[in-house]
């Protein structure tokens, strides 16, 4: 193998996948003919071209997603939509890194469990089943014992939080593995085909940020930005600190380049599973709705790990931060809504799904 | 009165209404009280401030729309929402203005009427009822013999089709009067308190960029756009040639700068009916959802005439032509959806209306 004169011998680190990750088999979906016929029949006779603009991208996305034997015909069918909340703790919240106090994590999966979450609402409404994922949260947690839960508890733990990624890597390869494949097998063993993702750990867009910028080479002064949500109550001075902060961290992990090393080595145990999770549902050819800046990060590695993914993923929403504005754009999609949300938890996933019904409605004229 | 030495004694006119208009009393809608118990609602606690971003904005909008008389706090309640389409002729597509033939508006109303149109089909699934008004098309119609009708037709035809506007004023005083009076009758006909206005009309996003280049001071070459869906299959030459023409119907009517003179003499009678009906919804206290370009171009003359009328519009999505971006800058708004749709007929607003019901489940939690 060539020696790199810069990077050494990174480019064969950087390739590799441990040999124990066991990712599923994910095929595109691009077909030309399906385009073809389907814009015939979105468009009535004697209108402007692209009269639908962006449904008519999203229509055919669905199409292809649902079409994939055949270029036959069907009508898109939507069965049993299921949203699935993983939830973690991350070592870096130590660092002051967010507003939101260590235990919001566990309240917020509380929330969710007892349906007082906004996010409840929009599942109740449309019919999606909830399911929460402990992923890795830092205390151990039960099931409220209320009979007006309102979803349910799957406990896939890999540790009490990940490692603070200033003291070393997030997760050991082994537990980054666990993780991958703990989405995958929730994902297995959930019904219907389609599938909205969402996250909630306290500190988790710091995740997302060190991701987007080793991955995607976005400084981390932009992908951390003031704006954001963990960040909006601080002072300049405060501000700098962090993203110094950050600085070190990605100095730290300086050789984990590969998507997989830098999801070990900067993510969370929810963007593990979630990129497990989105590589499962699109080797079933579900369609899975991504939420904000942390289910995009994930989706971000997921890509990494299989380009084809993408296929499989429609970006429901950009969320108030700079950085998932950036992450879209690297991703080169542009989501369906723009509403400036500030939490996770998929609910602008489920904002955005009625989109996907409209889509459905629009091919059954 | 002053003399103006640029204007002379334009400042006069521009002020006067027709003695003949008679325009409903609207109510602007502002209660801080309101705003705060929202607010409180909303995010459950610990969430970061403003966590569900641009929904909070709707809620409160929505919500102080159907508070009007007390600060006491009710949930959103949508009756009997209605689709309205108003459709007409413009004497400026004599001048080659639009890539579309001049029976397409014909066409399209009876692709409406028929429920082949895209906007029928989210119609249908959200139940909404549609009502087609002739406005001033440039032909007789009748509705179709057809029992399968989906919406019902209303005959209010002000003229067959606007004057060519680079002869004349598009209408007569008389005329815009009697547009504006038809749109208010229609919506005080009609049950229910959620109203979607969408139009048909060749060439009429020429009408609507003549309006909001007089009314807002935009360029006419930004207001009429290459992207637009009227100009995207032109040669450069073609184009210029267009701009050359609206310059000088522009021009020609210089002197038509108050918003109702600048209607009668640049815009159409499915715009001055749609001027109407904002501003009759409006005092009815009801929810106005605005579709694209021409939709907008009434409520930006609506807003002219009176300013409270946008407490009411729900401004939904934000057509593909650069000249509805720049409305909806000059509005100081910003739309619920950006699919860059090229049709009209009330889509957007329809494919907006889930968010809504979101809002309104949002409270329900």
């Amino acid at each position: 193998m060539p020696h790199d004169p810069i990077f050494g011998s990174i480019s064969r680190r950087s390739t590799a996948l441990p040999e124990a990750l066991k990712l599923p088999m994910v095929a595109g979906t691009t077909d030309t003919m399906l385009e073809f016929a389907l814009r015939q029949r979105l468009a009535p006779e004697g209108l402007p071209e692209h009269a639908l603009g962006r449904m008519e991208s999203l229509v055919l996305q669905l199409a292809r997603v649902q079409n994939g034997t055949s270029i036959e015909f069907d009508l898109l069918a939507f069965d049993s939509p299921q949203l699935v909340v993983f939830a973690a703790d991350h070592g870096i919240a130590d660092e002051g890194m967010s507003s939101m106090g260590p235990s919001m994590t566990e309240q917020m999966v509380m929330q969710l469990l007892r349906g007082q979450s906004p996010v409840n609402a929009l599942a109740a409404s449309h019919g999606f089943d909830l399911t929460v994922v402990d992923a890795g949260m830092a205390k151990p947690i039960s099931p409220p014992n209320d009979t007006r839960l309102r979803g349910a508890l799957l406990l896939r733990k890999i540790a009490y939080g990940t490692r603070n990624v200033l003291l070393g890597p997030a997760m050991s390869t082994a537990q980054a593995v666990s993780a991958v494949h703990a989405g995958m097998d929730v994902v297995r063993h959930l019904p219907g085909n389609v599938i909205a993702l969402g996250d909630v750990g306290v500190a988790n867009s710091v995740s997302a940020a060190l991701l987007l910028s080793r991955l995607c080479g976005v400084p981390l002064v932009d992908a951390f930005s003031r704006d954001d949500a963990e960040a909006r109550n601080l002072d300049d001075s405060q501000h700098v600190q962090r993203v110094e902060k950050l600085s070190a961290a990605a100095a730290r992990h300086r050789h984990a380049i590969s998507p997989f090393e830098a999801l070990a080595a900067l993510g969370g145990f929810e963007i593990a599973m979630m990129t497990g999770a989105m590589l499962q549902a699109a080797s079933e050819r579900r369609v899975v709705l991504v939420d904000g800046y942390v289910a995009g990060a994930a989706a971000l590695v997921a890509r990494g790990l299989c380009p084809d993914v993408v296929d499989y993923l429609v970006f429901t929403h950009r969320a108030a931060d700079v950085g998932h504005r950036l992450l879209l754009i690297h991703m080169q999609t542009q989501p369906l809504l723009d509403m400036g949300l500030r939490i996770g938890q998929g609910t602008g996933a489920l904002l955005a799904w009625p989109m996907l019904l409209a889509a459905q409605s629009l091919l059954e004229r």
